[in-house]
């Protein structure tokens, strides 16, 4: 166990709780006292712990991704889907079915079709009502070049998934949440780059 | 104050509060009990609620933003630039020196050029680092690609400010706060969309 403590930076008392909750399987025991773990444990443990410190996912939940990424019966993609839903956004107020539909409209022009219960549509609806209720409405035009600016780090992020669905999820996981600050960093340098331009200084 | 209160969309007694404080300038007094108040008072209490509200900045760094907006002696742009780096990004742990020296490459390379205070590039280092500790490093290319992308968005947003300055910092804040759960948002469909497309579904 202190070899999977080093191997993965995972603190014992960490594993400990994992072995305990059932989000990790027991080791093969090779004595009384010893159990020995091998890449398949390493591999779950990274998993569990993005699911569970990177993104802050209720135990259940992770349970949830976990018995999708383990059911042979879904594909990659699925499962993917799965775990992606299950990340939280900003808690955020009911848009209006007429937001909801305007949403609706800009993606199928799009052409991106998303799952059924995905959280999104919703969530997109409810982000342009605050701009339009504090008198900044974002133009279609703004939206569709956000649009395709998400496309292309978007492309980039599921181009370097790896193939194994396990370190795909964790791979999503971890890029998802933990790439964010990083897009939205570099956005607000580029505002006061391109500002500085626009000005001649 | 009624009808400020009514153009505005700021509950009468925010607008008192914001009075009180010295946030917003009395109106002309008309007789003992009226006062009156013009577009420059609406155009100050937008500023303001974006400030407040929308940014969530303490008040002493509002009257800071505010005293830079009406410092004639200041170009539009430092006022921009003064009002974005009031804004606050999620706290983060200091990174390293190496790391930082990593981020002024790039930002070399790309020719970007921030003020010298700017606390972007630590929060960069900050948020690589995180990637890292886990695991998922960012390639340069993956990081030049999301930089490329938030180019495309800045454009967007610089390109629609207001040649007012109070109004490009209202507009500034506002568009730079409520625009990232856009971008994220439309950032993750773009993940299902890509994911979808590369698997054939």
């Amino acid at each position: 166990m202190s070899e999977l403590a080093d191997r993965s930076g995972v603190p014992i008392p960490t594993i400990k709780f994992y072995l305990r909750e059932q989000l990790l399987p027991r080791g093969q025991l090779s004595s009384r006292t010893q159990a020995s773990y091998d890449d398949s444990h390493l591999r779950r443990l990274r998993l569990v712990r993005s699911l569970v410190e990177v993104a802050g996912l209720r135990l259940e939940v992770v349970r949830r991704v976990l018995a999708a990424v383990d059911d042979e019966a879904m594909t990659r993609h699925d499962v993917l889907g799965r775990a992606h839903s299950s990340l939280s956004l900003s808690p955020t107020a009911p848009a209006s079915s007429e937001d909801l539909d305007q949403v609706e409209t800009s993606l199928e022009q799009w052409g991106w079709k998303l799952h059924d219960q995905s959280p999104l549509p919703a969530a997109l609806a409810q982000a342009l009502l605050a701009l339009d209720s504090l008198g900044h409405p974002m133009s279609d035009e703004a939206l569709e070049a956000y649009a395709k600016a998400a496309v292309a780090v978007a492309s980039v992020d599921v181009s370097q998934l790896p193939v194994d669905r396990s370190d795909a999820v964790e791979t999503a996981v971890v890029g998802t949440l933990l790439r964010e600050p990083v897009l939205l960093i570099l956005r607000r340098m580029a505002q006061e780059v391109r500002s500085g331009q626009s000005q001649g200084q």
